[in-house]
């Protein structure tokens, strides 16, 4: 559900990995449908929830987190015994609380984050290799079946994508600071800059922005959707940014370039990693 | 002077854009002038400025900033009469003072800043095309003469590279915003995971961090040589951060959506505009 560029991308590398899969897209807008059909990511169209998830196996909610209550309350009487429930979404904790609540404790839902996407938006986008090599977040809770959990693992093996496995709770505080703090920083270093100083932009700046070219209303829902942990992630980033202050303030050379080469080890020991990953 | 990435890379392209160019590199170690002979981006290596400079019509300095004080000092009783001289260093307001009060006001300097680099260190990462459709800034003072700016604003043209001219002091105003601070909070970023986080890490963290593997002896100089209008810019952020924090505290869905409509706009801006540049 959802045909943008996850949702695209999910169904494009569900098709790629299995020939025998077929794909019913829904989506709000005929036209996002007849886009999806276009590139051939989805076999099927519908707008109607219920249509959509009818007889099918695997639902995959890619749509903005505040549609999942409707969503999730249409597909309720549809769902084919037997059948599995996920979603794409960035934010897991309420996501899954609110799962549970509406398809039942035990149910056929289990939260999905996979770590990939784009700034860019659009099933002209998507691309059937996106979670290649890239971490899949699965957020079991302790009422999850087993069974449904493996089964969600091995479709996101099947994509190409390395699955690991945290709580819904433990989850939304580490994408706080690994992924929604830094978005909110790029935002912030864009907002920065004043008349002058933005034209002198190199290469460095953009690559440091490039996440800020992202959806605004979709950013805007993932971080309220988070907001304790990202307020948290931002108090450290406050204490942290006032003692780099302070060492530049001291002209402290020693604390400064420790900061520094401390950063550059973390980074280029995470990059080495995942070069040892995609060899 | 300075055989790294930067100063290979003025080398390759100052000799890919004019044949007749001959280059002399200047460096403290043997090992990095045998490198930079190597891979073609000098023609004669030497470790006595005097011998570099003498007889030379450009001379720019790509050393740490640090160490201009002595270099200028060595090379002014061997500069040739009409000899230019320039750098490539990202601050200026201290290097221009500095080089005025050692080879004299109304002299032959005028400092340059090419705004292209890249996080890796070395003359194995330098490029002749590293300036081609790049920003570089010229920072003439009321005592430079015209000549000498207009000579060395031809030879980064010849490059490949968009000139602009401001006063040093606009310069480090500008690049403590555009590139210093940006620096600093991608290092933050770094800094602020816990265990755990990091190995979320997607595409958009490391494209959000790649500056903060640049080199950290160089930047600890680059931060500190421009600590005021750093200090200021860091305050910038301080608030910014904080209305940021409010409106997430506050659910304000609204403004949030707004904070980041607008950083998106900006940068959508730039990167059309950049398109157009290099088309």
């Amino acid at each position: 559900m959802g045909v943008g560029l996850l949702g695209g991308s999910v169904a494009l590398a569900a098709k790629a990995a299995d020939e025998s899969v077929r794909v019913i897209g829904v989506g709000r807008r005929q036209s996002s449908l007849d886009r999806a059909l276009a590139v051939g990511a989805i076999d099927q169209a519908t707008t109607d929830t219920a249509t959509g998830v009818r007889g099918s196996d695997l639902v995959i909610l890619a749509t903005p987190l505040s549609s999942y209550g409707q969503h999730l309350l249409d597909m309720l009487p549809v769902l084919k015994r037997g059948a599995l429930v996920t979603d794409v979404g960035s934010t897991k904790a309420g996501v899954v609380a609110q799962a549970e609540k509406i398809l039942g404790p035990g149910g056929p839902f289990v939260g999905s984050h996979p770590m990939a996407g784009s700034e860019r938006k659009g099933v002209e986008f998507a691309r059937a290799d996106l979670f290649v090599n890239r971490v899949c977040l699965l957020t079991p809770t302790a009422r999850t079946p087993q069974a449904v959990l493996a089964a969600v693992e091995a479709f996101w093996e099947k994509l190409g994508a390395l699955t690991l496995q945290m709580s819904p709770f433990q989850h939304d505080k580490a994408v706080a600071r690994v992924s929604h703090l830094p978005h909110l920083l790029a935002s912030l270093t864009v907002q920065i800059q004043k008349a002058g100083s933005l034209d002198l932009a190199g290469a460095g700046f953009l690559d440091t922005t490039r996440v800020a070219s992202g959806d605004p209303a979709m950013w805007r829902e993932i971080v309220l959707s988070n907001r304790q942990a990202i307020l948290s992630a931002i108090d450290d980033a406050q204490r942290q940014l006032q003692r780099l202050r302070g060492m530049i303030d001291a002209s402290d050379e020693r604390r400064l370039e420790q900061f520094l080469t401390q950063a550059k080890t973390h980074r280029d020991q995470l990059v080495a990693q995942r070069r040892a990953r995609e060899e």
